[in-house]
């Protein structure tokens, strides 16, 4: 169970059920899952974290898929079950294969590794990697 | 300055040599960052952690610009300056713009941020997110 | 299960009963959580815990509801379960409301989002925020 | 030096200029700290973080200073120099005392030991914490 | 469940039985835990995982046990149960009492107290502490 | 600069000169380092850091060195450079060799890799691992 109460879309506020209707619009899907249904207990906070979302993983520079696979790699490094879960699955739904995910973990693990290598050694910045501004 | 000495290549042994050798022979350089410097005071963690890199940043099922940007994120997640600077380094050399940084950037911070919300209010996974296996 | 087993007042030595007794004299309380029970394994740990945790919470410049709000956003940071649900049930017994504890978890991701911007653009520190000692 | 040039005033776009005068007048300061000069090379990123994080630290069911001294407490809690020591110097302009800090990290330094006290026994979460929903 | 298939022996490839085996044969027992199974999705990951473990873990300047006790040490500090667990009973095998178990954690509350209370007063670093290279 | 004044010894209150007598007196040494100077700022967190600490770091059914690299591993995971760098001098001080350090280091790293790799595959842990209570 949450900490606080899942707000159910029958039992919603106006201004929520508009946002669960935007994200179920947005995904082409007719459900709401559980982290929008818990941060409904606030609606502002609900409003502009799927307002942010939404804008952070649209298509841009990069495309959504590396996008939920980046998404995935910071939820590993951070131990978010709930996170981890829901956008592996996504990250599937965009086409990211099971060979794509185990090499998304291997980058994880080798980046998790040497980032306490480099710290714990106290390796200097090359000049080289100091270039711009 | 580094927790050990930086062994230079014209003081380094013959196996930590051949190292050196392999990674600018890897990569087309012709000289060797401060990292491997630092790890080379334990060959043997110097040869180990430079062929796992090496097998990990190969191409496979993503290719090495997706890899690179990977490694950002959870390098900026943990806040490794070092690894940040040379990571960024590495991406933009295989053809990170900018913007595409910004957005690798963007993720991260929106991925770090819901990692807490959905910790903080202990969210339960939905039956959704739970299929394989 | 614990890693290690939970030791109940009934079994419990004379120095963690004391620990025990002064812990249900602070609170209020007739009963002893699952934490102090596995810390009172070993019973220096667990009396310095305890002396420790009485002395930090209690009231001083800061109210012990802020200090327990505090709690709670850094267990949520680091993701500790135990500590999330235990700390945010003690808010709520001095005063934290629902949209209280929602507010202090937009702060928790907010913060957790900006530190990742900030690390991974390394933002030079601004000459005005250095300005003591 | 940052990863990306930090955009002036006097170089920025009208859609960065427009965000860099919000912040001064809700601020009430006529400078821009380098943390939005950074975002500012991606115009997107820095209106919604600049947003978000007006509407987050706004008065609600907490007070300002309240919500600066949690950005303290999770910035110490990740690290994050520049975070650090932009919202300490927020936190003193809105009120916080010395003292007030202190106890601020007292409560910081013993959640990060509890939580993993928590986390390494893997102790079971009580009954009576999960009580609603 | 894991998010991939688990790989059992009777189902395994040739390269991953190979790993399997040596597994078994290295540590004496006659079973493959869950982690290395999901690794086997990846054979390359797999077999790259184990051979650095186990070059890691063998004697060396630091016996198995001490190994062990630090691998746990930092599995408790990431909150990673699977870890914690593992590498828990790993080192009971290897002759860690439950009273060493506790000041394994002692020092890990203590040192995460610390590292906080260090970071967020930013405390500068002494001459006496940056003596080599 | 630290975020508050260190207080140096000829400037202390009472109660702080004698936590520093003590600190000098139990390492046999004759200056006190930064970290204890700017928590002087709070005489209560001075005592209490100090006296956990010592209780702490103390032999027991680990001995000192063990202990003092454990506290090696969680800085360098954590990333606190000051930690970091004086518990990795105090180490050596007690022995530590260089090539211990590098072994620590490693298992720190691999530690941290494999933390990642069973989060974000979300391994179910084994029954042979939740022998106990």
């Amino acid at each position: 169970m949450s900490v606080v109460p899942l707000v159910e879309y029958d039992d919603a506020a106006p201004e929520v059920r508009a946002v669960y209707d935007d994200i179920m619009a947005t995904r082409g899907t007719d459900w709401i899952n559980n982290f929008w249904k818990a941060l409904a207990h606030d609606p502002v906070l609900l409003r502009r974290t799927w307002e942010s979302v939404k804008e952070v993983m649209a298509p841009g520079a990069l495309d959504p898929l590396t996008k939920e696979m980046i998404y995935v790699a910071v939820s590993a490094t951070n131990n978010c079950e709930y996170c981890i879960r829901s956008h592996t699955t996504a990250a599937r739904a965009k086409g990211m294969s099971d060979q794509m995910l185990m090499e998304v973990l291997s980058v994880v693990g080798m980046a998790n590794e040497t980032n306490r290598l480099a710290n714990g050694l106290q390796v200097p910045v090359d000049e080289a990697f100091l270039g711009k501004d």
